[in-house]
């Protein structure tokens, strides 16, 4: 249902056109710094940008309604909600009939029936994501107490790709460009390949990669609640999202053990490994390397272009052409809800293993 | 921990190399066919094959503790449970300090501390991905009622592809050669490849694809659990699965909205797509169209080279050699657990959603 | 934590003094007439009445947040939120150091420690059990659809108590009343009994009874999530209860199973029971029987006499004196609690149970 | 369904004439010693004692399946099975067609249909209660890692009741008698009962008292899953208890505030509450008093006398008298039962309360 987690709970509620989006989140310990500002800032990386973005112009004001008092958690649930103020319904009725490609339109309305929400996609929307980045800012400062941090960025627009494995200190730095690639000269192609399918009323998709680093080892939950199971389950719960990817991922299958199992060595008296093919996780566990995932987003399912459909009252072919407001590219505005959304996973495995206490901090 | 599923819940208990490993599955209707033989023909095609596989000579004997009678389930917890038998643990002893590369030693170490079962590979073992198979058959039957069939092929061996995006029909008919190809010429090729790695001391990853077909439009539970994401948590509690995918899957990161986006059209007086770009799944939700999802494995990580590794007692850098019984690859008989495995997924999300009854059958 | 519920899954949040209080409610089917009106009915039964009650005067104006549309449920979750408006918090810092007695004060700062949001006794507030009445009442018109029917009325006051087991339509009348007793003349006995703890500076406890008509044979789920147990851990987490039996309770302790047994009979072509000691549930299934439970409630904790306690940074003994605003009996406001409570947890084991469907309604 | 907790979750499995009956317990802390004989010490307190108990002579001999290893946990979930042996099924097949009163016979058909394995109540008979207490015997043992205790004896049987609130010590030596009482008189006066009421053809109820003390402060987690409401499902799930109770329970229901208030004191630099009214719980939060509840059983449904019940196939009135083997009161074996079950509880909850860690031990 709409709840994830076993140690830290979130539960999003909402929908594009209603009266806003929220969530509950549960489990954080009381005592933990959360403010209005510090999510509003993380929320303020998956808006829109001017030309590579949607027209959509949501203030995406967080309100915290429960769980923080004078900026520290309580220890009973945190809810946040978001009001929806730039809504425009009025174009969505003749989808609930000609159903858009790409979108939910059709399996939700079999599901749900005629009373199934519709307008903006309903909770179908990408809307519902600002949610995973405004949890996840809350996750990332509780895990921000035990060295844990994460960072994703960019990698590839369509054909455009950034081979190098970029660090965290590379990441970091592509919050500073609209496409929140990792290196300048690819922020400027990719820029570049949105703003091409724009213009062609179409869209593109592209990948991102997240480096979780600092991770204790033994975090994640064997047997069927590994780092990558419980990582893989909440990426596709972000819409668009077609493929993830641990480490050599794909390519893994194309290696020989021994060019692929990763060998051990000290260094600084740690164990580490050489390389790192496992993307840190061995049986479900994180080694103590960062963890490292690909995610792959489809192109944006509403185009300008016409496209092929079925009118579902009279049970014919028909085409249809969308009007909305929509991003050409999702991946630039996906960066953020990577990280907030992985934040959330690993805060909740790191309460559930017991790296982090229950104690007042 | 050791649950997955809502509505059908599966806990997996056991090790390698301790009584037996078993499970409990929760959640059966009353009434529904279910017997011994029915899940031994399945465990079958998870044995090793002579020379693709390992030599360890598990029988495998499946035993119905609870939950059958006279061949029916009776609405009660479904036990089954498998006694080790062909049981060598004299070799692991050494891994307690020097962890083999590729495996869960190490993290499990520092998770579970001395009292680590590590026999065998303990609970990290691919032997429990038996209990997938054998709770799959019980599943299966149970999707058998609705009209839903699950079929996975070996696509790729290392190298070797098969790039033919084969249908139901030609994959049942993978059940016949060794390797579980689709395509006999192939599974040659295949069968070559994993000969070629275990002359060499060495081992290879390779892909499984599968299929769900006849699934009811709406199966899934948004926001979180959608069809993709319990899927792909399933699929990485597989040990050695290093990627998941849906349909265009990571190649969609590369297209175009207007080439991804599956247009509908009306065939036979029902709504389906022209292409399935999708894999079967909007919103989280299955649009009626073939479930597709492509699962990358890893090599396996026992080879006979020589690896380098570090001394845990000594905390100084060290080499070992694996000398036990080993697959020099897994993915043929992985094509029977991400079966299994799948079919788990869909028959606790088909209960979910009511599309199977709570009567007795 | 702050989630019960398997298919009707309700999570509550917010203190006392805080913004407000709110809950969301998951698992409601599409197309369930719900509105503020409908709620806002119910929630006034458990509003003071003057004299009897707190004069706290709350308004408890409930606003839906999410899941609704146009007066139908949209199949996603349900937000209810209630603003906190009449707030007097100056007088709850003493409590920090001096817990006071009967009140969650010491037991919740030694494990939430100074971060805990003592004002108005933060979660452990009387106030949360609004959101029971406010979600139950979207339980009880999905109950309605399958004719299920709950009421619950005073049953003891201190030392008054109602003999007769009353049955439905008596139990209705109870509505009329401020003690919600279902027999007028004792109504008027107990609302003394509270008059006369108020004028003493003190507070009386009192029974609950309630019923739930209409149950379809077979609700419950063994082995653990029994109709009583279920019923039972809903009830403890209102704050006051002591004590849950059902049917004949603790009195079967002393009975004869001749005595206790409740023969069947034929009545109407339906299997009936000729006494119902059992109060509806065998095994932990509903029996057809009405389901019949008594709850105890302790007397309110806040009096307003001097009471003995700890300075808890001294150390050492201290006395202290309520002077905030409180029911000097919890039990006629309780029984609105009691209702909504119980609609939750049967509309729940009714859509476990597949008693209710998951289509669109 | 058969499953209970959080982070101890058991799962029970099995039919009083199947196979056997058993059990998973996952959770356990690496390291923690646990041995067949450990746990077969617990079960033999709840064997039947000549004279006052079932003639039913099951040697319920546990097996360990999984988890443990050399006497230690490993961190894996720990299956204990205990098959049956003295099976007699014959007498059943007649309640299939006329149902015993007091007996989940008729719901149960109604809800599982022909599949319900009713022989011997199924999974509906009281002999799934040895789970209770095999896995509650690992439990006691994490518990007392943490000095945490319990006991439970018989307080009432029929008319014969304790009235003395005893304590640990007390308790403890009431292991040495039949009846499980805590006084060895009233244990002579209840065996007395007991056997009256066999003779008679007929069967007796009665309440056992429970304490569990060395608890720290602050277990139980609110809003729903306090400590009371958590114990509470738990019991209900043990057939024949009709009725919770914690502190003054019931009793509270007719006292002022003024009375049933627990004042602090320090009392060697502790805060205790002079009286324990609470019984040891307040918002839900363990206070560090002893926790006290009372559980009323009914008495066994099971008796020699002729009953009335209807004949399920042609739909008339019956009469039926059972010939089976049962315990003319379940009570003194149900003391072991709920200090297992009592132990589960609070050994989950003080997981989840990270007062046990998850460490190896």
């Amino acid at each position: 249902m709409n709840t994830i987690g076993t140690a830290l709970k979130l539960t999003v509620f909402g929908t594009s056109h209603g009266p806003g989006v929220g969530c509950v989140l549960n489990g954080l310990p009381p005592g933990l710094r959360v403010t209005e500002e510090m999510i509003q800032e993380e929320l303020d990386l998956r808006k829109p940008v001017p030309g590579i973005g949607t027209p959509r112009a949501e203030e995406d004001r967080v309100e915290l309604l429960s769980g923080v008092h004078d900026g520290r958690t309580t220890g009973t649930p945190v809810t946040m909600f978001i009001r929806n103020k730039d809504v425009d319904s009025s174009k969505y009725d003749i989808f609930r009939r000609i159903p858009r490609p790409g979108h939910a339109d059709y399996p939700a309305m079999v599901k749900y029936g005629d009373a199934h929400d519709l307008r903006g996609g309903g909770q179908f929307s990408g809307r519902m994501t600002a949610l995973l980045v405004a949890a996840g800012a809350a996750a990332t400062q509780l895990l921000g107490t035990i060295g844990v941090r994460i960072a994703a960025y960019t990698q590839t627009v369509g054909g455009i790709a950034d081979e190098k494995d970029h660090d965290l200190d590379d990441i970091l730095r592509s919050r500073g460009n609209d496409v929140r690639a990792a290196d300048p000269a690819k922020a400027e192609e990719m820029r570049k390949e949105i703003l091409r399918a724009r213009e062609e009323g179409d869209s593109v998709g592209g990948t991102v990669r997240c480096l979780v680093v600092g991770l204790p080892v033994g975090v994640g939950e064997p047997f069927f609640d590994t780092i990558e199971g419980e990582m893989a389950k909440m990426m596709f719960a972000i819409p668009a999202v077609k493929g993830v990817e641990f480490g050599a991922g794909f390519g893994a299958a194309r290696m020989r053990g021994s060019q692929h199992n990763d060998p051990y060595m000290i260094k600084e008296g740690v164990v580490v490994t050489v390389t790192n093919n496992a993307g840190g996780a061995l049986g479900g566990l994180s080694t103590g390397m960062p963890l490292v995932l690909r995610v792959a987003f489809k192109p944006t399912a509403s185009i300008g272009k016409e496209q092929r459909s079925v009118d579902l009252v009279e049970m014919r072919d028909a085409h249809l052409r969308i009007e909305g407001r929509h991003d050409p590219c999702v991946v630039p505005r996906a960066v953020a809800v990577v990280e907030g959304a992985s934040a959330l996973v690993i805060a909740d495995l790191c309460l559930r293993g017991g790296f982090i206490g229950k104690e007042p901090r």
